[in-house]
Order: structure tokens, then sequence, then C-alpha cells
């Protein structure tokens, strides 16, 4: 099949601005599928691209790993999935197959790691050429704009509290409800957990409750540990914010065996008082985010429970104010672009 | 402080029948607590004190591990309660605290456990003596007949569950929709699962999905291990029948690295292929029940999320008509005496 | 590169003798590498090719699924391994990377998985063709001859036992001392168990004791169930072997929480009496064996700890007496064919 | 049975000298043991009794939390422990039974935790007074001088060890080899790991190898993170040193999941690097000790695998010298005070 034209929202170099721009889209290479995009999600983690905080990023990129839409091409070798189906396509961007993580089947680990949008361009555009085993299937009662989100700000949520060894009934706090947080909140309330949401702002607290939460603990106004204390300690902290102080402030937060998992990069290191650690065989754990299956899994444990993203909609050609949404901080709670094809 | 008299309900001798007698029931010794008994569940396991079907039964014998009531007086040595609260006294009827499994702390493993109803006199009673390290809180948004079926069948089905290693989202059976069964849907759908359940007949489908339930499968109809490996297959089924048949048949229908966790006791041995167990890493594996602080967890659990047990009121007095209820399978769906105290 | 003539030992069908041929081996297609063989060890399984137990094996097949040799050839998409490096191919054969199983990162469960010797030729041969995804990278301290036996009876002894969740200190027994057994006990041992052989005849007991068990129990003259209770019950048992009998005897053996992990399939169904299953959290498992990943960790640790095989060797074109030998029960305790080459 | 007299070794006030005194030592009361100490440990940690480091510590205060004697006295209502059996007391003095901790079975994280040397008078002396629920058997096979540094020094290695989630042929990497660390690199050793040895010096290179280590890496000259990594990473680091900087640059040896468990509390807050937390799902988790149980289980290991303390020994009235030694981090590699009772 020919090459297809279609419009693409690239950063130009380092910092530049997002252009909107006509180009080629060429037919898959072994291995790959080419997807028309629907919808894509707007991350913090596209600051990424845009200001090339990580080497070796090569520019005009195209950024956006939380996309949505149809397999329009795809490569003769792959197996296991069909043109037209609806799939989705998030951080993880690919793996090698090969590498030693790969050889055990830690996908998301892969040492040769492609990711959206950062490797290869991304899902601000009307379509994404994309290794087929980055691929999550989309479930026939999810939209496409409401799958966006959750191939990013949800698998990275979902998958860190399902491998957080909490079980029924535990209390699981949520540091945060933005984009990731929002989405935190729900799926905690939905699993069974006794579900915290600790946020700044007693406006906050609404939402809060809205999304689930059994609890919501103002960081503006309480001592966050204290009030995670009364509650018996939590077992579980998702941290999605960036503000380093905060999560500090939930390791003395935590019940005896508790774990803060770090989902989002403080902005400085983190300072660990570790006397209440090790007394109390605590940990701070990091976790990445998941592969394609692992957002399948989140895809249909949202359509399973009723999980959805609060979304701000946006047309492909305005990525540029959508993304400064995002970056301001007051978007509830996730901005998501669509391409109206 | 005095003892006290009032009621019991005691099985006179083996296989004998229910005498309502007025009996003293003195001071509880050391570590005991007396329970003024409000409300207690009739269990299928009752029928183990009934007709003495474990060696060692002294008779007569009051049954009953589903109690729920006060603290009525507290031994002077227990620390940790206190005289009027509202407690719950389950299966695990007190721990030694000194053999190799209490002092890992398994503590429902103990090697001198005792039970309630059969080890000691039981919730067929206005009042239980009772070891207090076999106690659970009752919540104050729990009632006592709510709380009283949650001391076995809750716990015995919250507590496999979340001791299964399913993780949210997993495909989650339960084979049987009687007074546990009908718990743990509830439970399994409560806690994020893809929960199936599987009984004999079309009307109890309704029942399923009021529990909560997101599939059903009719054992007298349809072929359970070809339905549920249509729907993935299981990656947990809770047996909470004593039809050998229906387990083995629910060996075939389990996942990959499914397991089948056995709640009750099959009336004959099971007989496994062990092929599809080899291939697939699955496992078979019992589980008892759980201590008062799981099944203080399970109350909390079922407040948190809104479990609550489906159940027959009977008057004390009529401990007799309410077992041969129970015993029938008839009940929808757990059977409680009520002293009216 | 040109196919290459070598031997090969072919059932010629299912059920027939074993026959040497020359034959040619094509260069490897996409996915694949050309191994020539060093020695393959002979496997119980190996009666799976032999007698045609599997369905739709397409004879003339050669058998072979504990191959050890070199890269002959490489197929020019295969990256992470090299031409001339030393590899292991065991049982698990290769497998689709696209299935449900695989994208999960579960090869060993892929629902395409390819057998060694019975899917396609295997490893009675001068020459195996196999796909790359299959292989064990052999270290530099490992002879071809022990390597051999570790890709199957190592590998599924190995690996089910780090598996297992046993800890250190753990009592771990081994039912059987033959191919699996008798490196399923140095396992046990060089891991920090307390390890228990079982097996037939006072003359094992010695046998045991140099492969590394602190304790043995000989089946014919003692209660095995008996036996290891006094010493605190199994925490774990191994069962390589294929007597049903012994099976359900071990699962009395078993500590509380204890599991007994089936890696041979007994002749006959399992019947199991449960009670103790369900009092003592106990449980019944399967275990396949393991990925290529999983032998290259098996080889390490045995080069790290000095666990080896002990083998008869014979040349490659005394296969049918070598697979007699095996069948017999009196090998000690590995056969090995070797290729001369 | 009467009150006896014996020399106890006190910290006369916070900072204070030794004092040598003879006192009478009590008939033991409800749930309690006397032990006529035969040996006791100085460990890093009495620093805190001498030093009143902890609040709260009443003064004159008997260090010692590494005992280990005979059960000289018993009182009537313990159960579990005869008089004349050897006994080992660590940290763990003690816990309540009834918080929530312990209910749970967490006795090491009980909320009223006692601990041996620190709540109430420890080993320096010829006799102890602890609760039953403390104790540990000593096997028959090993000595009182031998078992002394295992209740502490031990069981903290060996208990973080066998619950880090290594297995079978993992990396563990130990650093520092003190008193806790030559026991660290014995365990990890015999018990089937990848042990790497890290310290300060060419010369602890030749030791750490007697130990049982497979790799050592000289902190003084060699990057500990790069050579780390050229291993693969370390699954697991233990760390037994005080030196945060140690600590932070070996979360850059881990192996993606690998964890860092805290042993000793570090001279100040950690300062840690999140990203390659994140990136690869790693953790810092801290770690108490042991219960008494935990212990036993440390003594059996021991015994089973052939792992011993390697000590220095002074008689109980040179208990200042002996405390001395130890702080001056020139004792190969435990120091053990011994009553000559
Ligand atoms: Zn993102
Ligand atoms: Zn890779
Ligand atoms: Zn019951
Ligand atoms: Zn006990
Ligand atoms: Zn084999
Ligand atoms: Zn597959
Ligand atoms: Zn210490
Ligand atoms: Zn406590």
């Amino acid at each position: 099949m020919p090459s297809i034209t279609g419009r693409a929202v690239q950063v130009t170099d380092k910092g530049g601005p997002f252009a909107v721009v006509q180009r080629e889209f060429p037919s898959p290479g072994p291995g790959q599928v080419r997807i028309r995009v629907q919808a894509c999600g707007v991350c913090h983690s596209d600051a990424v691209t845009k200001f090339g905080l990580f080497p070796g990023i090569v520019f005009p990129r195209v950024p956006g790993h939380e996309v949505a839409g149809y397999i329009d091409e795809i490569a003769p070798d792959v197996k296991g999935f069909n043109a037209g189906q609806r799939v989705g396509l998030g951080w993880h961007g690919g793996h090698c197959t090969y590498c030693r993580q790969c050889r055990q089947g830690n996908f998301v680990l892969c040492e040769n790691q492609l990711i959206s949008g950062i490797s290869y361009d991304g899902g601000y555009a009307d379509y994404v050429i994309a290794p087929a085993n980055a691929l999550a299937l989309i479930p026939d009662d999810l939209g496409h704009v409401d799958a966006a989100p959750l191939m990013c700000a949800g698998v990275t949520t979902f998958n860190s509290l399902r491998n957080s060894g909490a079980r029924l009934g535990d209390t699981v706090a949520v540091l945060g409800i933005g984009g990731l947080g929002h989405l935190g909140v729900q799926f905690a309330a939905k699993g069974g957990f006794n579900t915290v949401a600790v946020a700044r702002g007693a406006d906050k607290g609404v939402l809060a409750k809205e999304l689930g939460a059994h609890h919501y603990i103002d960081s503006t106004t309480q001592d966050v540990a204290a009030e995670l204390q009364k509650l018996g300690g939590a077992d579980v902290v998702l941290s999605t914010v960036t503000d380093a102080g905060a999560m500090e402030i939930a390791v003395n937060g935590l019940a005896p065996q508790g774990r803060l998992i770090l989902l989002g990069v403080p902005e400085k290191p983190l300072t660990l008082n570790t006397m209440p650690m090790i007394l109390g065989e605590r940990a701070v754990k990091g976790w990445p985010s998941g592969t394609g299956f692992d957002s399948q899994d989140t895809l249909e444990f949202s359509v399973l429970t009723g999980v959805k993203p609060r979304i701000e909609e946006y047309p492909l050609e305005e990525a540029s104010a959508a993304f400064d949404r995002m970056m301001s901080g007051r978007a509830r709670f996730r901005v998501v672009l669509t391409t109206g094809a």
C-alpha cells in the first residue's frame, strides 16, 4: 500500500514551538502497524519531547503517547492484530524482544525500549507508525477519547496499584488529583480499597468524593502524615505529584509495611528519614508504567467498573493551546486532542 | 462479678435433638470475655457439633460460631478490649500463642486451635464465654444481625479472596451461591474482579446479577469449564460447594496460573486430572477461614463497600427449625438466630 | 550458506524403532538458528515422540530436548545471539510472541508453544534448527555433556524450586532420585534448604547424602508422611515420580501452608484427601519447565554452586540403547548422547 | 523460688561509664523467664543504651540484646518452654499480643514492643528476666558463644534476606563486612545467591572470599555502582553500614526491580536520585530484625549450613573494653561477653 498524507504537530527543535504540518506516513515496516489516530492525550511527559529533556531526541519530533485509533495498515509479518481493529499506544512504545529483560518477559524494562513520541513520532498527528508489540486492544464499549488518557495516566496508576501488594480493604492514598491522580482515585475506590485523596485546597475535596475517595486530606491546611496515621496509616501511597517535599511527608503517613510508590519524578532528589522505614519495614519504590497488554487490562478494568477519565477536548490543530492548558495544572483533568477523523 | 443466667440451645448428645435450657454463665476466666449475644448465624459446619463429626466433642454442646454481641464482662488480665464493646466471634475460637504456628503469627493454623461451638459452647445462647484473642470489633455502622454471618461465611470468602493473589480485574469465579457464595460474589464484585457466579438453575442467575456478578453460569445446562474458558479462564475459583465433581470440572475452567481454592470440604476425595495443572501451572489449594482480626477486616470492608448478607431471621428458641432450614439448602441465603436481648 | 549433511536418529512412525539416517539440515529460517549438536540428554518425555503420545506429531520425527552445542548458522534477522556461541535448547522449543500469554511475558505458557523434538526435529542428531527465542547461553565453565541434562531435568527442578515460595532454611522434599530428582536434591541443598530425599530402597540413601540431602526416607520401609511430619512437615515437595500413590501420601507430609509441586505426570489421576488441605492451607500445584532464559539461569546457578548431573554417556548412533537404558529406570542418573563432533 | 544474686554491667546514667555491680535477680513474673546468661554479644546498637539515644530509657540500665543461656526459672503461666532449655534473646524483647500488629501476627512491629537492654535490663549480666514470647530455642549443635551474635547481627541479616524476594541464583550484595555483614555474606553464599561483598580496603577481599563471597568490591578504589552493574546489577543489596553516601551509590548498582534493604540507620538522611528507581522499578526498604522465632530459624539455618560468627571473646567484667573494641570498628567481627558460668 502507498504512503498516505496527513497532519502532524511537531516540535521543530528543542524548546521550539509546535508546528502543524502536512506530511507523508509510509506503510509500516516489519513488525509495525500504521494507526489512524482518533484521539491523543496530552501528558506532562510530553514536555520531555517539547524541551528535549532526554538525550538523543531527533527533531523535528511529534509528541504524543496516549494514542487511540484504528489499525490502518499492518505489516505482513505482524500476527495477533488485524487491520481495522481499534488499538491504543502508550508511553511504552515497543520492546526489542531479545535483551535480558525481554527474555524474562519484563518488556517494560527493555534495555532497548522505544518511547512513543520520543524515540519515534507520536500521536499529535493523523497517523502513527508503531511496533505491534506495543499495542493494546480497545474494548468495544470504550470510546477513543476515553481510551486515550488511559494509555498513560491510566495504566501507570492502575498497573502500579495492582502490583503494589495491597489487599482488599487496605488503605491506599493518592497524592495529587490531576491527570494521573483523578484516575488513581477511581481505580483505588473501584478496587475495594479504603481510598484517600490528598491534594491542595478544600475545593478538590468535593471532586475527590465524586471520584469515589472515602477520605480527603487538604495538604494546604492539614498535616498529611498525621491525618493518614489517624486512618491507621496508608498501606500504599501512589505519588502522582512532582513535589519532593510532599513525598517525604507521605513516608511518615505510611502504615507499618507500607510503601510509597513513585509515579512521577520529583523536581529534586528525595531526602528520606530512614528511621521509620527501618523500624516499620516501610519502602519507597519506583514504578514506570506498563506494556501494551497492561494497558489493555487497564481499559478492560475501566469498562468493567465504570472508571472514566474526565477530559477537556481540543482539536489536533490546537495542540499548542492544549499543551499549555495541561502545563498550567488547571485542566480538569486530562486534555485530549481529537483528529475529527 | 457473679455468674448470670440465660438460655442456651444445646445438642444433648451426638446426633440428638436441640434442647433449649436455662443455665448459668460464669464470669470469664483468664484471657476470656463473656459476650451478651445479640445474633448468631447458623452455618453448615454447625452439623459438626450436631452430629459429632469431629473427634472429642463433649456433649451437651452449644453450637454457633457466627456470634455478634456486646462484651458483658471481661477478665482482669485482658487488654485491648473493653466491656461494652460490640464484638464478633467466628469459627476460629482462640489460639494458644505458644505453638510453632502461633510463634510465627499464623494463628489460624494454631496446633491447639479452639473452635467456637465445638471446643466450647458457642453462640446458640444468650451468652458466650470466649478467649479475647478470637474477637473482632464490630464497626459502628454494622448491625449485629448483619455482622453475624460475616464472622464465618464472610471471613472465609473474603480472606481467601484477598490472599488468593488475584489482581485487580482478574476473573474470579464463585462456585455456589449459598451462605458463603452469595457473600463471595459480592466481595469479588466490590473488589474489582471480573466476577462469575456458578450455580444450579437459571433462576439463580437473576440473584447473581443482583449480587454484582458480571457473568452467570448455570451448571445444570451449561458446560462450566467451557464457559469459563470462553471468558479467558478463571484466575481464581472459590469453591463453596460440597460437590467434588463440580470442583473437578472447575479445574478445567482455570486460566493458566489459575488456582481453585477449596473452602468447603467435598463429600468425597477430589480426583484431579493433573495434565492441565502441569502444563498450565494451575493449583488447587485449601483455605480454612480467618482469625478475629481477619474477621474485623471483613466487617470493615463490608461497611466500606456496602456488602451485606441476605438473611432469614429466627428467634433463638427456634434454633432447631433454623438449623433444618439451613440444612435444606433453600435458605436465601443465611439463617441468623436473634436473642431479642 | 548452503544446507549441511549430518546424522539424525529418527522415529520412523508412531511406536516404531529408532533409525539412524543421513540427511540435509538447511539454513535456518527467519528467527531461527542452526545448532551443531555436541550432546543431547535422553529424557523420559522422549517417549512422547517415540510412542506418539501427543496428538499431531508428524513422523518421522527426531526426538531430543536436552540439546547443547554451538550456533552453526544464524538467520539474518536474529538479534541477541551470534554464530559460534555455545547454546542449549530444552523442552520449551519456542514461543509465538503474540498470544495472550506471550504478551504478558509468560512464554512457557505460550498458546502456540513449540516443543523441541515433538513440534520439530530435536537433538538426537548432528544438527538442530530451532527458534532463537528458545535458547540458553551456556557458561564458559560448563561442558556440553553436563549442560545437556540441565536443559530439561535441570531447569524443571530448579525453576519450580525457585518459584515455590520456599524461604531459606525451609524443608524441601524431593520425591524420587532419578534424572530429575538427583538434580532437585542438589539444587535444594545448595539453595540453603533443609533437604529431604525420598526414594525406594536403602541403597539410594547413600547416594542421597552424597548429593547433599540432609535426610533420606526409604518409601519401601518407612511411612513417608509420618517421617516428613517428624521433621516438621515439608514446606515444599517436588514430585519427580509418576506414582500417583506416592504423591497422595506426600500431601499428608506437608507442613501447614506446604505445597506439593507436580513435575511429572502421574500414571493415573490424583485422588486427594482435601481435609488437611483446607485446615492447613496446603496446595497441590503443577509446574511445566522453563524458558530458555530460565535454563540459562539454571546453568549459571549450577556453575556458581557446583551442581552437576551424573550421567551415562552413549554415542549418538546408540540412541536406541540409550533410550532403553533410560526407560529401565536403572540409569544413574541421566543418559546423554554425544555426537563426537 | 527466691531471687538470686549475680553480676550486672550497668550504665549508671546517660552517657556514663559501665559499672560492674552485684544485684538481685527476682523470680520471673507472669509470662516471663529468668535466663542464666552464658554469653552476650556486643552490638553497635548497645550505644542506644550507653548514650541514651532513645527517649525514656530508665537508668541505671544493663545493655545487651544478644543473649544466650539456660532457662533458670520460669513463671507458672508460661507454656511452650521448660526450665533448663537453652535459649536466646535478641533485640525484639517481647510483644504485647493485643495491639493491631500483634493481632495480625506481626510481632516485630508490635506497637508496644519491648527491646532487650533498653526497655528492661539486658544481657551484660549473669541473669536476664525476659518475656517468654521473645525467646528462641538454641539447637543442640550450637554453642552459646556462637549463638549469641546470631540473635541480632544474625537474625537481622538472615531474616531480611529470606524475606527480600531474592530467588535462587540472584545477585545479592552486602554493604560492609563487620558484625552484621560478615554474617550476611555467609547467609547469602549458603543460600545459593551470587554473593558480592562490598567494603573498604583490599585486605577485606581475602576475608570476603573466605566467608564465601563470589565477588569483592573495594569501595575505596572501585566504582561500586559500576562494578555491580558489570555483574548485571544487584537484585538485593543488604546495607549494614551507616554511611549514607554508600547507600546512595548502591541504588545505582541495583538491577531492574532490585531493592536496597536498610538494616542500619544512616548517620544522616538518605538523598535518593529517583529517576533510576522509577524507570527500573527499584526500591529502598527498611528492615528491623526479627522475632524470637525468626532467630530460632536463623540458628537452625546456621547449624544446617555451617554459618558461624567470627568472634572476639571478653569476660563479662571487661564489658567496657569490649564495648570500646566494638565501637572502634576494628573487631573481627563480633565481640562476645562470656560469664564463665
Ligand atoms: Zn504520559
Ligand atoms: Zn528488550
Ligand atoms: Zn461456619
Ligand atoms: Zn498455637
Ligand atoms: Zn525432558
Ligand atoms: Zn505465544
Ligand atoms: Zn543489635
Ligand atoms: Zn503488640
